[in-house]
C-alpha cells in the first residue's frame, strides 16, 4: 500500500508569511501522495471587521451567519487556498485547491444543535475517495479549504481538523495514511507552558493514564479523542506537532505520535 | 470523438440571481462533458468599494493592483465559483471549481505592455489537457474561474473569454469541442439596438462582407476574431448568444453560429 500524508495546518502559520513559506517548502519537499488541509487564520476576522460584519463566538466557535459565510468562502476557498497553490507550484509541487464542495468530495449537513444556532456550519457525513485518488495518482497534491456544501445548494463553514480527520479515515481504505495535525506547539505537552515537555508517543494506555492524572491540557483532549477515533477507522498513525518542524514530524523525530494501544 | 461543451457566461448573468439559477439549470441539464468559464460581474467592484480600494479602468480593462488581485481572487475563485458549484450540485450536476492555477492547468505570465501597466493581469501561454480530461471522464463538470498563476508564486487576473477560448482550443485534440460565448444579447446583431437582428450563421466570407460594410458592432469584433482563431485551432464550432437561451444555443436554434468558411 502506498503512503498518503494528510496534513492539517492551523491559522497561526497561515497568518505568518515567512513561516508559511518555510512550511510550504517542507510540504513541497515531502515525497509521495499528500493532502494539505488549511484553516483560516485571522484574515476572515480582519475582513469581517473591514466590512462591518460583526462576529459572534460561542464556546470558541464562530457563528456563521450569511455574511460571515460569504467572507469565509472568499478568504478560505479564494484567497488563502489559491495563494497556497501558487506558492507550492513555485516550489515545484503541482497542487490543486479544492473545497469539500468540489466534485461533491465531502458530503455535509448544516449542524443541528439543541440550544445553539451555529448558522451555516457543516458537519461531515462522508468523503468520496474516487476523485481524490484520481488526482493524487497524477502526482498532484490536494490543498483542501474548510468549506463544504449540503448537496442542496448551501455552502457550509466546516472545521478544518474534522475535514482532515474524515479525509484521512476514508483514504485509509486505499493508502497507508499518516495524519498530521501541525500547530504552534511542539506536540502534546505535559506542561502547556513548556514547549519541551512533549510526550513523544501516546497509546491508549498512556492516554488513559495521562487523562486520569489530569496531565493533559484541556484544549488537547478533543484532538486526542479525534486521533484515537481516526486510528480505529483505518488511519495508520497520527502525529501532532509544530508546523515549523514538518520534516521532523514526518520522520518521527519531533512531535507526539499517537498509535494503537 | 466525444463532444465537449465549453461555455462562457458573462457578468450580467452572475449578477442576477434568478437568471443565474435558470442558466445553471440549463447547464445542469446539458448532457455529456462540459466546462463552464465564468467572469466576475459587479461583485468585485462592489467589494472594492466597500474596502475603499480604488478601481482604475484603462480601455475598459481593470488595472489589477495587489489589493484588487486579492479582491478578484476572493470573489471569483472563492465566492462566485463555489456558489456555482454548490448550486449545480443541488441541480444534480456534479461539479468541480478550479482556477487556472489549480493543478497548473493553465500556464500564464504577467502581461507586458509597452505603455500601460495592467498590474497583475495574466496572458495565457498554454493549457494542460490531462487533469481536465481525467475529471471530465469522471462525469464531473469543470467550473473555471478566471485566475491563473505564473508558476513562480504569483496569481494573475485573467480574461475569462481568453480562458474559455484557450481551453476550447487545446481540448480540441481530445474532443469535438463546441465553444459557446453566452452574454446578454441574442447573438451577433446587424443592429446593436435590435435584439432580433441576429445573424444566424457566419463563415469567413460572411464575416469579411459584414466587416467591409461596417455592419458589425465594434465591441463584437474581438469576439469574432477570437472565434475564427479558435476554429483554426481545433474547435469545431463557436456559438455566440443569449445566456438565457442556453438549451437553444446548444441545439442551434438560437444565437449566431460561427463556422469555417
Amino acid at each position: 500500500m502506498d503512503t498518503l500524508h494528510v496534513i492539517k495546518i492551523g491559522g497561526n502559520i497561515i497568518d505568518d508569511e515567512a513561516k508559511l513559506s518555510l512550511f510550504l517548502q517542507s510540504f513541497a519537499d515531502l515525497e509521495g501522495r499528500k493532502i494539505l488541509v488549511h484553516g483560516g487564520g485571522k484574515l476572515a476576522t480582519k475582513l469581517a471587521g473591514q466590512l462591518g460584519v460583526e462576529q459572534t463566538m460561542v464556546d470558541g466557535r464562530r457563528i456563521t451567519d450569511a455574511e460571515t459565510l460569504k467572507i469565509v468562502t472568499m478568504v478560505y476557498a479564494g484567497y488563502i487556498n489559491k495563494n497556497i497553490v501558487a506558492q507550492l507550484q513555485a516550489k515545484g509541487c503541482r497542487s490543486i485547491g479544492l473545497t469539500g464542495a468540489d466534485g461533491a468530495m465531502i458530503k455535509a449537513h448544516k449542524r443541528a444543535h439543541a440550544s445553539i444556532d451555529y448558522g451555516f456550519v457543516g458537519d461531515v457525513d462522508g468523503v468520496d475517495t474516487g476523485l481524490l485518488q484520481s488526482i493524487l495518482e497524477q502526482q498532484i497534491a490536494v490543498i483542501a479549504a474548510p468549506i463544504t456544501d449540503d448537496g442542496q445548494g448551501q455552502l457550509l463553514n466546516t472545521n478544518a481538523d474534522t475535514i482532515a480527520q474524515e479525509i484521512a479515515k476514508v483514504m485509509g481504505s486505499v493508502y497507508k495514511v499518516i495524519l498530521i495535525y501541525s500547530f504552534e506547539k511542539n506536540g502534546v505537552l505535559l506542561d502547556v507552558n513548556d514547549n519541551t515537555s512533549v510526550v513523544p508517543v501516546i497509546d491508549a494506555a498512556v492516554y488513559n493514564d495521562l487523562k486520569s492524572k489530569e496531565l493533559i491540557f484541556a484544549g488537547m483532549l478533543p484532538k486526542l479523542d479525534n486521533a484515537f477515533a481516526a486510528l480505529q477507522s483505518g488511519v495508520d498513525k497520527v502525529i501532532i506537532g509544530n508546523a515549523e518542524d514538518l520534516a521532523a514530524l514526518v520522520n518521527g523525530t519531533s512531535g507526539t505520535t499517537i498509535i494503537h494501544g
